[in-house]
Formats: C-alpha cells, sequence, structure tokens
C-alpha cells in the first residue's frame, strides 16, 4: 500500500548526487536479473526515485551512510543477465500478488521494467568452455557500460545459491587459473566465472549470495591487479541480522549463551534451493558462526533451513535461545521473524551499489571490509556484531565523504 | 546448579583490586535489605567472592569495565535498611526453592547471610517527621561506615516501587526543602528521603527503581553541593534490555516501526506492586520511552504488566513489533524473554556499587550519565540504545582506569 | 488471492437446497449492515453462491452441519440496518486493500454489493421513544420481507460492541417493559431495542457480539411468546475459539492448569471499541469464563484487549499457559494466533442465518443450546468444550434433517 | 515443588481398588527399567500412592477412567530389564537435579527405589541366539510373577527408540519365526524380541516408543493366539499432542490448513537417539500422519527433531501452522510447548499398564484400538483426533466397568 504521509518525500532529496556535482551514471548489473530481489530492486529504484514509494529500507539514505557522497538514483542504470526469460514485468506482478508490494506500483512503473527487462542478456552455461563464455560476458558488461554512457558498472549476484564447488588449484593461482581457461576447462564454479569476467572488465562486484563468487585466492588477486573493488558475501537480511544484534546484548551483560537454534521456514524458490542439504551447507554454516563469533566461545544448536512452498517469498524464522545469569539461574528467549526476503534484500542491493561505486571512484581496490554491516559472512571484516559494523560503516562513510 | 567447569574461575582473579593497592573497603547499603534484589546480591557476592559460582551476570567483570579499577568483591560489605524482619536466610531459601538459584549456596553461605542479616537497621516510617527520620537515617549509614572501617558507603535503592509521587515546591528547590523538614513537615516520597539522607551523610546513591529517589531538582543540588555522584534510574533488566538492543537494528536498516505491543507477565511481590494501576504509570511510561527515544518517531503500541502469582521471581515478556520494509512491505517480529527478575538485578546492583564507588573515589560527582546502560531511564543520558550506552560506558572506564 | 483448484467447486453443489424441496427464500437482516462483518459475509455470500470462492470457512456446508437442510446460499437476501452510509461497495475495497479478501472480488460483485446496498436502512436513535424507534425496525422488517418474497428473516446483530447496559426493571419483565415502551421511555440498551423489534415482527435473532441483544428475561419470555428462535451470544472466532479447543487436552489428560493469561492485540473499529475499558469488560469476562468452566476450578490471569491501529482488520492473541504435569512439573505452553477478524466472522454468521433459520423451520423456539459450537457466551448450554459442543451440534443436525 | 494444597489428597481414594474387591496383585515390567521414564513412573508410583504427591497426570484416576474397575496404585509391583546398571536412586537424583521433579521425594522414597532397583535383571544382547534370549526374559518374567504373586504382569517397552528394522519374512508368518528362532537366528528387532517372550510368557504388552514391538503380523498372531491385549504404539506426550486437539479446531471449523511445520529441540539421552537421522525416521513418520489423518488431506510442512544438549530432560517443540479462512484469507497459528519428557511420559506409562491389565482380566486380547487417547500410532484404530480418542476411549471404560 503507497504510505501517504511518507510518499511526500520530494525526489528532489533523493535524486541529489552526493558531491553536488555532475551526474555519475552508474550500471547496476544483475546476475540473476529476472529473480525475485533484482526484481523488487529494479521496480524499487524508479518507484524512490518518481517518488511513488518512501525510502524505507535504504541503509544509504540514512544521513550517516548517505554522507559518503553516493550516487543518486536517478543515476542508476539496471541492466543483467539472467538464464530465464520470462519478462520483469510478469515477475513483479507475481510479487505483488504475493504481498510483496502494492500492483499500483507494477502498473506505473511498467514502462521502466519492460525498458530494464529489454537491457538483460541471456546467462552463460554453467560448464562448457569458460574462456569463451568469460569474453561474452565481458562484452555484454562493456556494451552496456557504453551504449547507456555509464562512468562504472557494479555486478551485483542475486542468483540462486550454488552448492558449495569442489576445490581445484586453479582457484588458488591466478596464472594457473588464466592457464586452465585458455585450455578450454572449466575450472570455475558458475558464480566465480562472473565475477572473473567482471573483474576483467573493470567492473566491482557485490557478492550478496553464499555462492563462492569472488570469494576466492586467484580472483581476490585479480580484484587487486585490476585495482577494483568487491563486497561479500551472503546479505544479512533476516534471522542472522537478529542474531548479529541480540547476541551482542548477551556477551556485554555476561550471560552465558548455553544453546541457540535456529529454525528457518521458507518458500519461494531459494527456499527450494536453500532447503537442499548441499546448497544448505554454504548457508547454515555461515549463519552459526554469527553467535559463536561475538560471544566468544562455541554454542551448540542446529541451524536449519526448510522449505514450505506455501510461504512464497516469505520466510519465518524461530530462534531459541538458553542463557545463564547470575548464579547459574537458566533462562530463556525466543523470537520469531517474519519477513519478506525479496523486500528485505532489495534495497541493501542498491545500497551496496551505490557504496561500492562511491569506493571505486574513490580509488579503493579489494575486498571491502567496512561493508561488514551487510553481510553475513564479512570478507575481511574481524566482527558479525552488529552495532559494531555499524560503527565501521559510518566512519568509513565519513572519510569517504566528499570535501566541500 | 553449580556448574563445575565454570566454578573453577579462581576467587584469585575476582578478588584482585583494580589498582593493585591496598583494598579500599567500601559498604553497600540496600534499601530494600532484605528483599528479592538483596538477597540475591547479598548472597552472590559471598558466592562469587568464595568461587562457588562463576561471575556469569557480572558486567564489572569484563575486561573493558573491570579495567576502571573497581573495588574488590571481598572489599564490599554489605548492610541495609528494611520494614520486613523475616531473615535473609530465610528469604534466600524461599527464592532457592523457587528455582532462583541452587539450594546448596544459601547452605553454604549460611554465615556470611547471618552476618549480613546482623547489619540491616529498620526502615523508616514513610510520613511523619522527615527531618527525624533523615537524621535517623543518617545514623545508621555513618554508623555502619565507622564499625566496619568503610572509606565509602554506596546506598542502592531496591526497595518496591512507589505510586508516582504528587509534586511539590520542595521538590524543586533545597531551601525550601530544608525549611519544610525543619518544620516537620515531610514533603518526600519515602525513595526521596532515603536519598536526601545519603547525601546529607556523603553517600553516592543507586537509584535501580522507578521510584522517585534522587531524581528532583532538590536533590540534584544537594549531591553537586555534597559532591557526591549518583546513578539511575530503574535497572534495565529485561523487556527493556531487549528492546535497547534490538530497536537500533531497526533505526539502522532504515525499517519503519509501525507498533511495538509489550506485554510483561510477572509473579513475586513487584508484579504485585507493579501491576497495581498507580505504579504501573512509573514503570511503563519509562519502558515506552525507549523505542521511540531509538528510532526518533512516535510508535504506538500498548506496555502492560500484569501479575500473574504463579510465576513466582520469574517474568515472561512477550513483544509484538511490527514494521514496513522496502516499498511499504509489513512485516512483523515477535520475542519473548523468560527471566528471572532477581538474578537479572542482583548482578547489576553489585556492578553499579563498584562503578559508582569508583567515580566517588576520583572525585565525581552529579548524575552519572556514562551509567546510562544499566537504566532504562538514564538520567544525564541522551541515547536509549544498548550500543551506544556500551561504548560511553566503556570509554568512561577507559578514562577511570588508575594509571600504571 | 482466487485459488483455483478449490474454486471449481460448482455453484451446483452450493446451491442444492437441503432438501431438494422448492427453495424457501430467507432474508438475512444485519445490524450494521455496513460493517466489516457484514460486508464480508454479504460480499462472500455471492462469491461462494456464484463460485468465485471456495466453501473454505463455511462450518454449514460439512457434511456434519449440512445434514439438517438448510436453505441453499442462492435462496439468501440481505438487508440491514446501519447508522453509516458510506456504500457497501466501498467498504469492501478498504477490506481488500488491507488484505480481507482479493480486490478483483470486489470488482467481480460490484452489482451485487450495490443491491445490497440499497436493502440497508438508517438505523434508529439509541435513546429517545424506543416505542416508536421499534415501530420503525418493524415496518422496515416486514417490508423487506414483503417486498422479496422471503419466508423468513433472521435478524444478526453484528453492530459494535456495546458497553454493558446498567440494569432495569423492565428488562426482566415483559409486561413492565412494554408499560415503559408505551410511556415513551427508553429502558432497553440499542442491542435489544433492536432483538425487541425482531420478535415483536416474529423474527429470529443472532446475537453475534456481546451486546446485551435478547439475553434479558423480557425478551426471552417475549421469543417464547413470538415462538421463534434465537441464539447467541458472542461469535467464538479466535483466541477463545483456541482456548475452547486446547483446554479439554489439559483436562482430560489430568494436567493442572496453574495460569492462563491471554494478551488481544487487534486494530480497526472493533479494536478501539473493546479496548475502551467499560466495552472491555463485556468481552474480557466472557473470554475468562472459557478455560475456568472446562477445566472445573479457577484459573488465574489476566484477559487483555489493547488496541493497535495498525493492525486493521487483523488480530494477533498470545496465550501464555503455566501448568503441572505428574509430580507437580511446571511446564509453560504459549500460543500466538493472527487471523482476520471479519473474515473468521463472516462465514459463522452465514452459518448461523442458515441453522437459526431451519430451526425456524420446523419450529424451534427460545434459545437454541445447540449452537455453543460457535459462541463464547453460550446461551442455554452447559459446556465450552469445542469437542463437546461440535458433537452436540452434529447430533442437532441430523436430528433435523429432513425425512428422505 | 510439593504442593501442599493438592497434596492433601488422601491415599485412601488412590488406592482403592475399582471394584472394591480384594487387591488383584499386578507387575509392571519395564524394558528400560533405569531409564528416565521408568525412574520416574516407580517413584511416582510410590510418591503417589503415599499421599507425597497429587495425582495431577493420571488419566487413569479421572472418574471416566477410573470407572472401568482399575487395580490401585498399592497393588502394582515394578521390575524390569535394563542394560544399564547405575542404580535406581542415583537415576532418580539427576532427575531431581534436572528439575524433573522435588528432591525431596527421592530422599522420601529410597527405599522403595532400592527395592524397585533389585528387581531389574540385566538386558539380554540384542543380536545372537535370540531364542535363548526369549527363554531368559521368559524366565525373568514368570520368576517376578511368582516371587511376587502377581495375578499377571504388563510388559511395559520405555526403552530407547530402535532405528527402523529392516523387513524380513519371518516377521510377517509366526511358523516361519518359531523356525527362524528355533534354528538360532535373530530375525527380530530387540523390542519384538520382548514382546516375543513376553506374548509367550502370557503377558501383555504396552509399546510406549516408536520402535516396532509387538507390531508385527508374526507378533500379532501370537498375541491373539496367547490370548493377550496389547497397546501402542509411541506414546503421544508433547507436541503430538497438542496436534491430535488442535487439528480437529481446523477440520470443524471448515479452515484450510496449507502448512504445518513442527520443529522439536530436546535434549537427553532420548534427544540424542531421536535425532539420530535413522531413528528419526519413525518418530517423524507417525508424527507427520497426525494433522493429515484428521483434516481428510495432505498438509505440506517440515518435522524435525533436533538434539539440543543443554535441554536435558525439557524439549521445546515450536509449530508453524499457516491456513485459509473465509475467500481465501491466509492466517497464522503458532505455539510452543515447553514440556518434560520424562514427566508427560510417566504418568501414561502407570494409566496403561493399569489400562491394559483390566483389558486382561476380562479377557480382552489383541490390538486395544480404545487406547489410541495414549498413542502417536494408535494401532487399530481410525482416528487421530484426541476428542474422538477420549470418547472412544471413555466409552470402553464404561463398558469395562465392574458390575456392582
Amino acid at each position: 500500500m503507497l504510505d501517504d504521509d511518507i510518499r511526500t518525500t520530494t525526489s528532489a532529496t533523493i535524486l541529489a548526487d552526493g558531491d553536488g556535482d555532475s551526474p555519475r551514471r552508474t550500471g547496476v548489473w544483475f546476475i540473476g536479473g529476472r529473480g525475485s530481489v533484482a526484481t523488487t530492486a529494479t521496480l524499487g529504484l524508479h518507484a524512490v526515485s518518481r517518488g511513488l514509494a518512501p525510502e524505507t529500507g535504504l541503509v544509504s539514505q540514512l544521513e550517516e551512510v548517505a554522507q559518503a557522497g553516493l550516487v543518486g538514483f536517478d543515476s542508476l542504470v539496471v541492466g543483467g543477465h539472467d538464464v530465464g526469460t520470462h519478462s520483469l514485468a510478469d515477475r513483479a506482478a507475481e510479487l505483488a500478488e504475493g504481498g510483496v508490494f502494492h500492483p499500483a506500483l507494477v502498473a506505473a512503473l511498467r514502462e521502466e521494467l519492460d525498458a530494464a527487462d529489454r537491457r538483460i542478456r541471456p546467462g552463460v552455461p554453467a560448464g562448457g568452455h569458460q574462456r569463451e563464455a568469460s569474453d561474452r560476458i565481458q562484452q555484454d558488461l562493456t556494451a552496456f557500460r557504453d551504449e547507456h554512457g555509464l562512468d562504472r558498472v557494479v555486478v551485483v549476484d542475486v542468483s540462486s545459491t550454488e552448492p558449495p564447488a569442489p576445490d581445484h588449484p586453479a582457484l588458488h593461482d591466478l596464472d594457473r587459473l588464466e592457464q586452465e581457461l585458455d585450455a578450454g576447462r572449466a575450472p570455475l564454479p558458475p558464480s566465480s566465472l562472473y565475477s572473473y569476467a567482471a573483474f576483467r572488465a573493470g567492473c566491482p562486484v557485490v557478492a550478496f549470495t553464499p555462492s563462492t563468487g569472488p570469494n576466492i585466492p586467484a580472483l581476490a588477486d585479480l580484484a587487486k591487479e585490476a585495482e577494483v573493488p568487491w563486497a561479500g558475501r551472503d546479505g544479512k537480511t533476516g534471522e542472522t541480522l537478529v542474531k548479529a544484534t541480540l547476541a551482542p546484548l548477551f556477551a556485554r551483560r555476561a550471560l552465558h549463551v548455553r544453546s541457540w537454534a535456529a529454525m528457518n521456514l521458507l518458500g519461494g524458490g531459494d527456499g527450494r534451493t536453500l532447503a537442499e542439504p548441499a546448497a544448505a551447507v554454504s548457508k547454515t554454516t555461515t549463519k552459526a558462526l554469527t553467535v559463536q563469533s561475538i560471544v566468544g566461545y562455541p554454542v551448540e544448536g542446529p541451524v536449519r533451513i526448510d522449505y514450505v512452498e506455501d510461504l512464497g517469498d516469505w520466510k519465518t524464522a524461530w530462534d531459541h535461545i538458553t542463557f545463564d545469569g547470575f548464579l547459574g539461574t537458566r533462562m530463556t528467549m525466543q523470537f520469531t521473524w517474519q519477513g519478506c526476503d525479496s523486500a528485505l534484500a532489495a534495497p541493501l542491493v542498491l545500497d551496496l551499489a551505490r557504496l561500492v561505486a562511491r569506493a571505486h571512484e574513490v580509488g579503493e581496490s579489494g575486498p571491502l571490509a567496512p561493508l561488514g554491516f551487510f553481510f553475513k559472512e564479512p570478507i575481511g571484516a574481524s566482527t558479525h556484531a552488529l552495532d559494531e559494523q555499524w560503527a565501521t560503516l559510518t566512519r568509513w562513510c565519513a572519510r569517504l565523504a566528499p570535501t566541500p
């Protein structure tokens, strides 16, 4: 439902470029461009840009973050790769029917959705000759940049989670990797193939899923070499977000956490994928680390992801925590979180694209540790506590702020 | 239940004085010295001191706080006022039966409990000639200090919550207050009478309940004049603690909180008192402020305290939160907190006594804003967000640290 | 969302009259005809009748109940009184926007809603000359019956809950009541005024709210005299429904219930009304009786209704139950119920209209105890246990079954 | 904690034999006689018998069940098999420390526990020569009966859950089974070996776990032949009990259940066993059937059992139910059940022993369908709905009632 008293936000505020300079046009290229998250982000970008929706959920519009001097929403152009062929508008209509956003938004933004849809290229096959596939991806990225006169393109992976990839020597050594690719082989998991191509094309990368993506030594080296920043991984949108917020309570009140069980029910394509035991391993492993890393000792308790088709894009998590207080008194805390995954992820994806673009603009490269606030597995960062991550993020944003 | 693998904590660690200096003997004087909180704190102080219980729940034993150079547990001597006459040991046995701590602790610390019980003086009558009552309190405090060779005595109010006090001009003006007292009148609510006497006796005060206590202009002036510090008010032990932890999540993720309903069920004497509509006003008002002050806009939703005798010293709170995400998508979070009020409050009371004693030692006076971490209504402080309060507290502790 | 695989339900099944006889046309006259419940019931009646929605929620379509030989949905004609003037279609659109049903239904049934809206007459003023008001109500009912060729009209009170009415001797004695009315006085609470007029017009009554309605001795006598049946009171739609289902578990497993706390959050007009302390008395009193009456001993615990505007037509209840098991072991059960009040109430209102019409047809009069299944305060019945009520209901339906 | 106002229950009431006749001495022989359930049942039997604990949790003491004419508690003698050797009193002390019952009961009943402990024989090895093992079990049972002058002995399996047994032709044909046993082979899962021996010794059997036990065609035939009754299987103590109570609500209100997810966290030995994927199959399969069988259509949703060591003998289940109401409106119900497994199971075990003994006394044989009320997988019965099971049970008890 559109919220009248918030909608009055003028687009003027939103669109203002951080540095008050000429617009720096920035591309946002979604791997999985027709999925739920990309669809919601694309629709939402235009909805906010045109003043049809409030800025709710956009961390990058909070003063402490916006001070970094971020590109305006109306300077963002969306494109992407996807293996699917149903249109963005159709997907948006489905999401609206499922309650993710109001149907009126789909009608109002039909033109923008269709335009974005035309900028989505077919995804590459997962196996086969990965050098050829990479070349094709690079061409798509370069063509997108040139065609739209973009200063830079941020590649954002929001495709389905892969099962954990088998290890391979080429993943640890850039030279070796190049040789394998030249030899027509396919050593990379698909998500890393896209990251490889992005870095080669000089594009920063956001790894929003738990898939491998840029998070292997060979690609970390490539990013440094290409002088592009990247951020990851696995967007922190729901139950882990609450964990990262609550666990510090126990640590700072010296309450001893005895067990922390986490049960996640979710539907949608992501639910089906994640509940597969193989893929679940990626996800539940990073989820389990959060509490332990914050309290500083091992904490028992299962972490489960189960598929309930009926929930659609919605998710309900139940966490059950037992802890000791003074003199060993046993106590219990429980919470449930009923969230819409796409609606939680979409604004973060836009926030990250803007922040990573700004980092690129000021010349940062390699993994962006200050963006740990957004991720379940914050690459390069040492803390999982949301408050410490927030402090780090906002200090970094202050440092990036354009000098007046 | 005593936990063997934690109990190994040696008392050596615990007892060490912060500054490695000669012990600074410190009195802890409880208003309500035979209540649940004081009983648990008294028992716990000795249990921890003798290595019979782990340091769980003691914030002042965390490195970031302990660095302030706090008095050792074995340099604390407990006394107090109470209108009740049943013994500390009897009350402790009741609490153990109710599951607050293990019965073995009561048996093991019988002697310490009896000794503390002998140091509890009869409470003063609430009305009547308050100058006389105040004189009697001051004499009790002075006698306690002298008899036990204490460097200082911290007065801690853990008595039953009062109904909100009617306003009176004497509460706003110290001279006027003195005149009223000299004239044999009783302008002060009971909790403030004890604070008045404490300040007059040069004792710092901790206002752990929502009662008025030192929190009136006349007494704030007196504390300044007497150069004693004080801290308050209303210990943040359960549902509000969780609120103060969770509300920043919504603020920092730009999620718009639509409603926050808070239902508290509690038994025990405190439950009975607080569920009285008159007393509940004090408590629920401060509880409701927390969220609003953190997110920065008004949030609707009832705050209820209900008495369920069967719960005894235990409390279950249920909070139901609705919020908007991106594009106005409605989501819900709920939590339950099943805690033992005495076990949650008791260690904080010891933490506060040690911290306020240290502040007194280094010459601080007036309301101690850096202790907002411990309170529902943090006097002198501007934030209710637990993480900001933690940052403030630990910076303050670093500043208090004895120079090596 | 319309559910394709359920929607295939053919209207043929639905419409068949119980006795395979010529249609018995029946009027359903709503007091509060433009409120949420009446709007949902009116829309739903036509949606089900035209095969646009499944029969979900309609108890009267279950075989055990349908056997009574109930009037078909397409033989029902809706009318009513309401003090409000906004149209049924507008109200339906609002409810659809609030997620109570799919907007497509409102569009599809626009004509039916408008037709029903034209059959709603202005409500009578609450005070004033009640004889005149009653006459006007009777005329409205009679005109409705004649105009539409109805065999009977069932009057269903779904208006806002009244505060408890002051007692008056006229409520206990029909003659005295008639004298008061003749004298131009207003001894009746508004809900009872409508019941009085209905009985006078020979119409059965369903008291779906906790208001007084027909539930006073004078009107009970009048119903007997007029040979009309009535049913009440206070539809059991949510938290109390769960109570009535769960409490027998404890009784039959000999588990001793120690406390049962019930917290209800609801928005909408009903939320606002019920959270008023005065009106809440009616509601919470009947809600509290359920458990006690089933387990057979008093059970402590608050019953609260709180208004949270943001919840709209939705309601979340949280119940917290403590109980003893074998050897006094303490255990806890909690549940939350997130329901849509209008969607829960509307089908019951249609069920009750059909069942009461059938009772009238076969000549039953007075309070219909077998309908206790539907009510929080089952008039004339001795049990609150849902399973016993179900057994009673279905036995009664078997008895009413038309002989083949 | 002993509850004074309930403890006043006089032992006179409890001990009275149903038929007012001379005591019929009955043995209760636990397979797993030193486990948590058997220990709690043994202690509890004596606690109730001596008036030290109330009858809470004992279904067989409710009037509707007691009318069957059940043997008095003081006519029950406990014995059993167990592979463990720690004493009953030690196990009871551990359970008391874990909060299952009050430590004072262990002290008060030390003598009874020691006496029962001396009646526990070593369990037989699972594999090996099953004919020999069976002979040994029969001898133990016969010796127990003779030594204590018992009219009959009921064998109750409360041992750890087995993984599902591989099928074998001998399980389907009694003759074939006898040949295999004669040949020195081991075709039976351990639980079935005990059932075989019990039937051979003329003893009724209660299958309280999900293990195979008597539930194979060959043993069903043997029970008929031996004219002994048996009951099973898998005691319904917690989450499934609630399911069996709540699912009828949805069925009878025509609410369409869309999904029902069930998450069980439990500690203790049973938790460890059941969370093993192999054993969990037995348990989660029967748990999942309950809802489906009651509502009459398949319902999606995971059923999980996870081990959380910290929970000890306690268990917390969380169920999340989505359902459609009128016009397809989506609603949600959730519950948590925090129970103590041993305390929930122990009284049922005593109830079943008494009821099965009575069935034996009156000459019933084969599976006792009327006892479905007690089981997750009610052998021989058609319904899983608790209310229908209760009606069946109480009708059966009325039929068994001794003629006055």
